[in-house]
């Protein structure tokens, strides 16, 4: 058995994940992943030190198990005595009424719940039980969906109150773990059900991954995720700084100075011309087409192209953005 | 039918594959992508121009139908009105010879046999027949493998002679291609065994992708490994740069400024320390694992870490790498 103490305070303090003297709301489902983790955050709360303040159980009456769910974690909460936070919310309706699927209108409310909660129990840190498994079926859903230029990096283990301290240990070694402590917990049916690409992922192609190259898929996946996150992070920062220094904005129009463009590096001008894209995109999708489509107008192998929202030219030395909707232009 | 000649000349152009004047040998299995890469190079040649010098058959003598191979390749040749060279050589004494594997050793001395023809016909370009196919399938292949910090990225479409100008061409496109103009090709029936770990990927994992998420995932996962190598490629140099800055080389010894070292952002740092271990590691794997030690070191939370080759201490704001074997510090 691994030791998952160390791993997990390992990668807290790497992080920065739960200063010391933080108060920190666990997200509990009642699945392994959740159960693990509030035991282990309880395991490393004195040698940081930080609190529990309490658990968090949102039930989505999407299944006929979610009554079942919500009194394991009642009990759960009773038996380790913390308290929990209850709500049970109609995801489906909420679906319908906000045109979104079942999947982003259950994550939705779910992340709103729990801010709320952790607002009201003067709370600064959400912990959320995402393991090297989740980083590893996200980032290779990313890869197959062609997300392309950005935004293909690993999830992120804090991202403003939300953290997600998991994200080094596989979900077999958090079983391993339960059971070693003779703890249980509730299976969620619909993660096995093989309907989704997300579980198709996890049940069909992971596995025959697997059993092509061995146990350290997962982990090689995660690791990779998190490099690529990194190198992004810092190329998007430089980028930033860039535009600043070589873009122009006004109400309607972005205008680049095409020839210090020209001179950045090849991952500075891709990342210049995305920023630019996405603020005349506004709600539309830019991507990897569109960087090409810019690419092809500053080096003049295109005199023009139309991008989401707007249009681009060469003229006089100038790359110029000219929005179809003025008004976001300042994004 | 998607016009091939306009992508496969923009590829050329992009990259400088094929610069105005060059003489090109290309290298020929009988198989369908180098078929095609031999027709669209001939349909592309006046338009740069470039000399379509000569074509190149290996026969690995490794199937029966090996010979077929040779004969087809020899037809195709006399009917483009093109000069083949061609080699045979035994594959499987060499790899027992060598200690490589059949593949390793059939690349080896089909990539020889290629820059010895070359060079006696004055051929300062080879060109290879590598798909968007393969490119998906090897970075898939490297990420799954753990290739970790870096050698992420994917093929390249030029390396010194060797040029690849099919890159962004999928093989059904090729196939497509010949079908339109009545070309055959020769089949390679080892690419049909799943008991290579990129058969497996190719015939059942990729296929697998696609099921769920449609034809564009090929696509999508070269798309990602092309940008993720010109990420990689700029923050390699950019590390080469700071290394030289921070780090002294002497026999059997690195020594690196540990506070310039710490300032400068994730990715370089990681890359440098990289790039300190690889030079002592001679021949051995530095990888992920090793870097992530040397990070420890550097910010303190262990004393000393061995690393391949050597071993690395904290010593007054100096990161000491120490080489078993002295006569590598320089390299």
């Amino acid at each position: 058995l691994p030791q998952l103490l160390p791993l997990l305070l390992r990668t807290i303090r790497r992080h920065t994940l739960l200063p010391a003297g933080t108060r920190v709301l666990v997200a509990l489902s009642g699945g392994s992943d959740s159960v693990a983790l509030t035991l282990l955050l309880l395991e490393a709360a004195p040698r940081i030190p930080f609190e529990v303040a309490a658990l968090a159980h949102f039930n989505h009456r999407l299944r006929e198990t979610a009554a079942r769910d919500e009194t394991f974690c009642r009990d759960l909460a009773s038996r380790l005595g913390l308290p929990i936070r209850v709500t049970a919310e109609d995801v489906r309706e909420y679906a319908a009424a906000e045109r979104l699927t079942i999947e982003d209108a259950a994550r939705r409310l779910r992340y709103d719940f729990l801010r709320r909660e952790a607002q009201e129990l003067g709370a600064t840190r959400i912990a959320v039980g995402h393991t090297q498994d989740d980083q590893a079926e996200t980032f290779l859903l990313k890869l197959v969906r062609g997300a392309g230029a950005t935004g293909l990096g690993a999830i992120y283990p804090r991202r403003d109150q939300i953290v997600r301290p998991l994200l080094d240990v596989t979900r077999a070694e958090l079983r391993q773990y339960l059971a070693s402590r003779d703890v249980s917990w509730v299976e969620d049916e619909t993660n096995e059900v093989l309907d989704t690409p997300r579980n198709r992922l996890r049940h069909v192609v992971l596995p025959e991954l697997v059993r092509t190259y061995g146990g350290d898929v997962r982990r090689s996946l995660a690791r990779a995720a998190e490099l690529i996150r990194e190198d992004g992070e810092f190329l998007d920062e430089l980028a930033r700084t860039v535009f600043a220094r070589v873009a122009v904005c006004s109400p309607g129009t972005v205008e680049i100075d095409a020839r210090r463009l020209r001179a950045e590096p090849l991952p500075v001008r891709r990342r210049v011309l995305l920023h630019a894209l996405r603020a005349a995109a506004g709600g539309r999708e830019a991507g990897f087409t569109h960087v090409q489509l810019a690419m092809d107008v500053l080096t003049g192998e295109a005199a023009a192209a139309d991008v989401p929202g707007g249009r681009l030219e060469l003229r006089r030395g100038t790359l110029v953005l000219r929005l179809r909707t003025p008004d976001v232009a300042s994004g």
